[in-house]
């Protein structure tokens, strides 16, 4: 399998920790979002994926976008460490949760959004900065209080899940804007506790090869 | 069951037509998003989704929201008219075409976040026109090119699947805010396909009780 990313994008983080919670072996090929406009702009990366989005999984002959199709298609597959539950009530929870940080939060504040605002929209950077504060802090307060109803180790109960795997690159980015993040202890509770598993510190933006310093 | 949804809301929209399609029996609770600053704002619909988006399914003691989340529950419990393939590539391709629309698109041009564009950003009406087109356009182009390799009558083959379900209420937004369909020639031909199904008629917006003039 050949996974299309880039360090910093939270969608390929999200797929790299499934992956490696899976224990796959994957081909990673980096795909630079900003260098000379980005090359998940240009043709080569958009006859394989014509959205324009990492990550791109190549599997055989499946060539598949979209991070949560993908990690739901792995699980599928590769039933080890099952990051959605069997059972379809605990299944459903995962999911709501998932989507509340890789659909609701991460499209307001993606790399081509931001760009829309300073380039086309002429937002200045302090209102740019205004803006992903306001969507990380309404998606964040939201979350802590439903991880009062779900949570155990991690997001719900105490097996790691899908809903584990979209949070951690969501507050990676939160602290990557400086967010004041005092305010969601049972959330980053739950985020300390991931970091400290191998699969997602191999996953981490800073230990790929297309890192920056 | 029990949804709570607004009549133009596109995640009310898909989720009833999933309901549709597989004829079930529910209880429709309009959730008013503008009237009063907003019912989904207040303390009664914030103790049930603390999200504060639509819709929410309650389903016994599951009170359910992301209408992706609720929908693969409703497949996954009521198997007629299978909305996910069998098929674990078909399954994958489905929900990447759904994503596409449905957490890459929606969010962005939602409510919410029409309202912090004008109400904080201060941006014109012109240029809150011009966003929405802007990600309507990139979508769209993209998944009429991603039809190009799947579609027959439908999204997917001549099933209609998940993709469906998230296209239609994404050409009814674009329709509301007058976005030129024609460049998009195979899109609109699934599009009018489907708009010909009972269980597409019955959810679409005009049909709903809290529909408004």
């Amino acid at each position: 399998m050949k996974l299309y990313g880039y360090w910093r994008s939270s969608a390929s983080y999200r797929t790299r920790i499934a992956m490696h919670l899976k224990g796959l072996a994957f081909e990673y090929e980096p795909v630079h979002l900003v260098k000379d406009g980005g090359e998940q702009k240009q043709a080569a990366y958009r006859a394989l994926n014509p959205v324009g989005l990492v990550p791109t999984l190549v599997d055989g002959d499946l060539v598949l976008n979209q991070s949560l199709a993908i990690i739901e298609y792995l699980d599928a597959q590769h039933p080890k460490n099952r990051l959605i539950p069997e059972d379809p009530k605990q299944a459903a929870i995962v999911r709501s949760l998932a989507l509340d940080m890789a659909a609701e939060l991460q499209p307001i504040t993606n790399l081509r959004v931001l760009q829309y605002l300073t380039g086309t929209l002429r937002v200045s950077d302090e209102a740019r900065l205004d803006w992903i504060h306001h969507w990380v802090a309404t998606t964040f307060a939201a979350f802590e209080q439903r991880l009062e109803q779900y949570a155990g180790d991690y997001c719900v109960g105490d097996t790691v899940s899908l809903a584990d795997v979209c949070l951690v690159p969501q507050v990676y980015n939160a602290k990557r804007f400086q967010v004041d993040l005092s305010p969601y202890p049972r959330l980053m509770g739950v985020y300390e506790r991931l970091q400290a598993l191998p699969a997602f510190q191999q996953a981490q933006p800073e230990a790929q090869p297309d890192a920056e310093a």
